[in-house]
């Protein structure tokens, strides 16, 4: 049976960058030898960086004043570099849910934090509207895309500070004004690659104006200067990473997934709309994620919660229960899933709809 | 042609590993899903998560005063949250080589270093002897494999201060005394697993005893909690881990890799000694690594390390030049490489030097 795979991270990936990641993991760029134990140095591995990078600044526009670098940790670890690169004396978050709340937690290690808004009154199930910045702060920190409550920020803020953006689960998925951000930071494992990567874009005349010393590795700098090779970088997801920045290219650009990936949200938030047994867990449509959309069980039905969750797996949906914050059902639907499967889905609920 | 891959790291892993991280690149445990792209928190990756600590452990006889973790960011990223977790005022380090040098170089952003001893004036071809450690330190920090220069402490030291060691090119080599270590970390990435991933043997007791505040992800304490599934995870690399645990169990375990891990060091120091056309950088026997040789042309012979380098080449070496601190030669003859490889080596320098 097809698998449709839901899953919120790891997840889906395109088709070619598992067949090519596994035809690599035997033998890599014809060197007879697997990308598992060729040196990073070697001139194979390398190209592969090097395009890598240079895909990444081109798919998503890259002004020539910033640098994007590839480094290991995750977005847990950039939780703690971005205040220790960032934040002098004073910045701002914005209080959107779990992820935002863990930076809020390292930032108040390196100085004044300033909470601008918060969405916790509901459950983080909306994004907070109407806020100021104060203009004495050195960035506002925001997630754009709040997996866990299926939130999405899916334009680029007008403030008067510099952004920090953590676009772990909506990087690649829509045009994005780099401009406008000293940082923009994430996990790789949503649109780009497999774990145990994290992408920096890094505005670059931002550093160097925090008074601590950073240890070398915490350092954007020492990335950038070395072109992401300071120490042996996560080899295999970076070799993965190029495959799919390929595959973004070659399906037309991140405007292009963008019309896609709204047109699979429309799709399903329909669906769940017009379902009598199901209600979306995010009420405002401007604020509802394109890429993680959480639905419960409608008020009449809450005890046929398990009896779908059984019978979507049993049509092949993997990974569609809801975070325990949330509960009821989460479809991530990243750029890789098929508009297929979101249809599975829709159909999976629609035939439960009828049998009830 | 069978290619012999002599590379420092990343580097050769057993062909078992490879083999079946391909096979879950593809389908991983049964799921019809690949190793890349399925949930950390599934049941079927927890459970390798689960078996690859406890067979960790198992091997290296780890005592239960200590936990082991696995995190991202390499031995790079190690090199300050050793000093973030463990140094309040003064710590001692041994100066044996680039890496640790790297070391010492966050420990001074954390807290007073005292130096022991350094073997930088012959540049590190020798493990410096007949130092003191200062009883006041809160402990001693040496690289117990030096890839680059090829020199091994072969020995868990006996001083009055509890150790940290970077172990990142040799663990698993040998039977150690975890008792006498606070600390011992290293990237995975030459006996373990493909890059991406540092384990940390931590002594539980020894943390919570320096006065600053450490952020979430550099705080041992973090991923002991959790399992090391604080954030996600590096899926792919502890999947590999796991599969070379096992290969390791299969063989006899560390004791019995020591032996033949010796076996094949001699057998090739040995052919260095007697070939007149190279001789070994590291004279002491007792100094000299069973992990990376390293050997230069000798005296009357430098002109022709090119012809000797494409001839190992002709051959199937691969990896074999020397870092360009050291120069010449270097073979990394790790745990996964077999005994095969280093006869074919020794059969080309014999064949080498019987041409000239």
């Amino acid at each position: 049976m097809k698998k449709h795979n839901f899953f919120a991270g790891p997840s889906i990936l395109p088709e070619n960058t598992i067949k090519n990641t596994a035809e690599a993991v035997l033998n890599f760029a014809g060197t007879g030898l697997s990308v598992l134990e060729v040196s990073h140095r070697g001139k194979e591995f390398v190209a592969v960086m090097d395009e890598a990078l240079a895909l990444f600044k081109e798919l998503l526009d890259i002004p020539s004043t910033h640098e994007v670098v590839f480094v290991g940790g995750g977005a847990s670890l950039q939780f703690c570099m971005a205040p220790y690169n960032f934040l002098n004396k004073k910045a701002a978050y914005l209080s959107t849910g779990a992820w935002a709340n863990k930076a809020i937690k390292e930032a108040k290690l390196f100085g004044e934090v300033v909470e601008v808004a918060s969405s916790k009154d509901k459950n983080y199930s909306y994004i907070p509207k109407g806020w100021d910045v104060p203009s004495d702060v050195e960035y506002l920190h925001i997630t754009t895309n709040n997996t866990i409550f299926g939130t999405e920020i899916k334009k680029d803020l007008d403030v008067k500070v510099p952004l920090i953006g953590d676009m772990s689960s909506d990087i690649f998925s829509r045009p994005v004004d780099v401009s406008k951000y000293n940082l923009i930071y994430g996990g790789a494992q949503k649109n780009l690659a497999p774990a145990g990567l994290a992408f920096a874009i890094v505005r670059k005349d931002a550093l160097g104006n925090v008074d601590r010393p950073i240890p070398t590795y915490l350092n954007y700098q020492t990335h950038i200067e070395n072109g992401s090779m300071f120490n042996t970088p996560p080899v295999l997801p970076v070799f993965s990473a190029l495959e799919t920045l390929r595959w973004i290219k070659e399906v037309g650009g991140v405007a292009k997934l963008q019309k896609i990936n709204e047109d699979k949200a429309i799709l399903l938030y329909n669906a769940i709309d017009n379902n009598k047994m199901f209600k979306a867990t995010v009420d405002n449509l401007e604020d509802r994620s394109i890429m993680n959309v959480c639905f419960v069980m409608n008020d009449n039905y809450t005890e046929l919660e398990k009896e779908f969750l059984d019978f979507a797996v049993s049509k092949g949906m993997t990974g569609i229960k809801g975070h325990r914050s949330v509960g009821g059902f989460r479809a991530s639907i990243y750029n890789a899933l098929p508009k297929s499967s979101v249809q599975a889905l829709v159909d999976a609920m629609n035939e439960f709809e009828a049998k009830h």
